[in-house]
């Protein structure tokens, strides 16, 4: 049908292609993500999850809400606070209470968690270092700025949704 | 203490360039994937795992055992046993018997299963497509390049790690 109308084609082919090339980062995420799981696990006893409520942590250092560490996480209200107990348990974390609101409490890391995140991340980093050592600066740059024209919500898209 | 050795200093701007690259890579497909959720809930009142399972019926017409449909989807036997239920009672799969082997089965999708599944999966590249209208054609081919050059599981860390 499309070979009677070449325009229709040519973005059928385009279509295509960005279909691909989706699966291909949705595939390339996904092996670095599961690698990182494993080796979080395997050699530190550790977990994403885990290795990524400390990161928030120490990136605030001020403390933050469960509400918060949930934003950022994008994970359930629930996980945060259990992984939060046993951070507190290991005593890597701890619970004050906000200065001026008496029932609110944030988390902080302990400078026992401080010292143990810097450990693991830098360890992280130096396995992301390995698993992308075949790209060089250049590669490095040219991707960052193919990776900022892709537009998950265009602002036309979104406001179009909101009239619907 | 690096600027003791500009080597050293050069290997840490690189290591850093690359951990971001990744927060990015993570994030534009935290972005892409969060936002297909949505459409997918919002205007057909169905989920990605379901989605993902109907895809991997409809690239396997001879049927799919569960164990297989967990590996393709890496999610638990459980959550696809639930979803293949749902979508048999819905009459979009079914379950068959394996010939020669009467306690296996595998599920295959429907003619109603197909037709639902085509319409999805061709609004899905739709969106993709629009997400990704800002890659031209050289974009689309240089990004599917520099993403082959990131190997998550380098052949000699893999053996190194099998000996340690």
């Amino acid at each position: 049908m499309s070979s009677a109308n070449p325009r229709a084609e040519v973005r059928d082919v385009a279509s295509k292609a960005r279909l691909r090339l989706w699966l291909k980062l949705l595939k390339t995420s996904g092996s670095i993500e599961a690698e990182l799981r494993r080796r979080l696990r395997d050699r530190h006893n550790t977990t994403l999850p885990r290795f990524d409520v400390m990161s928030a942590l120490s990136r605030n250092p001020e403390g933050l809400k469960m509400s918060q560490l949930s934003q950022f996480l994008r994970v359930s209200n629930g996980n945060v606070t259990g992984i939060v107990d046993r951070l507190t348990d290991d005593g890597l974390a701890l619970r004050v209470a906000v200065p001026g609101d008496r029932r609110a409490q944030v988390a902080r890391l302990t400078p026992a968690g401080e010292a143990e995140f810097a450990r693991l991340a830098a360890e992280h980093e130096a396995w992301i270092d390995e698993m992308m050592a075949g790209l060089g600066a250049d590669d490095i740059t040219e991707m960052s700025a193919l990776l900022d024209q892709i537009q998950p919500i265009g602002a036309n898209q979104t406001s179009k949704d909101d009239l619907t």
